[in-house]
């Protein structure tokens, strides 16, 4: 087993996890001022962008899966194992998402688009380099893939879409 | 704390950490036959590349800083906080890595690219989704970030650049 210890908590934004419309969403990353000072953090504002390591706290150990599953439950996506979707209920339930880094007040760091919700511990924040990243013309996925994600950073739904 | 269970273990590639030229080392991610079964990874060779998180294993809590440094020690380049930077020696020990997907072999996952070097304790694996990433127009990271990742995923490096 590895121990880890929280670096700091997602603050705002989101209550409950919903599927989509995360591009909009804005929140605050607050690093624990016990074991950190704000020369943690300097020069973190020169990068655009982040990469968080958080947990999904909410998912119960009960309800991890490891096997095949319909994304979503929707019947007209294949059945993928959870190593081969993004799903909350995976092993070690961590999440990993880029976001954008709107600034940095002392140790507390504003960002829109985290699809982590209130309350999420984080693990680790790094800066976004796109060195990092492989090529996209080199990126092949499947359909259901970039269907599933077609809404997820959707920033500009109209308010008529927002019904029960 | 929260505690994780390694979902399996790097083998091969590099002993030991070294800063540049990832780009042609080729490992295999070894996912736990124990906990898992192949339908874990059903459909993920669709996908062309993974996100990998992982355990620096070799540093020390002893050598875990927060503080500001410069990175790899280069005087060119500021003191940035272990938040603004992706040094090993960070909070947590955890990376997180793209890597290209060549092969997936039962619980074997074939791949390249993985900054992870042989014996890696391996937390999660996630296929790569290209709408996961930010725009390439919005990224913005600073001119040591470019000049340090110059040749990390250099894969062509001639042999006459290997020397002692």
């Amino acid at each position: 087993m590895i121990a880890l210890e929280p670096v700091g908590v997602v603050v705002g934004g989101r209550a409950e996890p919903i599927d989509d419309d995360w591009g909009g969403v804005e929140a605050v990353i607050r690093l624990d001022g016990v074991s950190f000072a704000t020369d943690a953090v300097r020069g973190l504002a020169d990068f655009s962008h982040l990469v968080v390591v958080f947990r999904f706290h909410l998912v119960e150990e009960s309800e991890v899966r490891t096997g095949a599953r319909r994304p979503r439950g929707n019947p007209d996506w294949p059945e993928v194992g959870m190593f081969a979707q993004r799903a909350r209920m995976r092993p070690n339930r961590l999440g990993v998402s880029a976001c954008a880094l709107l600034g940095v007040d002392g140790l507390d760091l504003r960002v829109r688009g985290l699809d982590a919700i209130d309350g999420s511990p984080v693990l680790d924040v790094k800066p976004y380099m796109r060195e990092f990243e492989p090529e996209a013309a080199d990126v092949r996925q499947p359909a259901w893939a970039s269907e599933l994600m077609h809404g997820y950073y959707r920033a500009d739904r109209p308010p008529t879409d927002a019904g029960p």
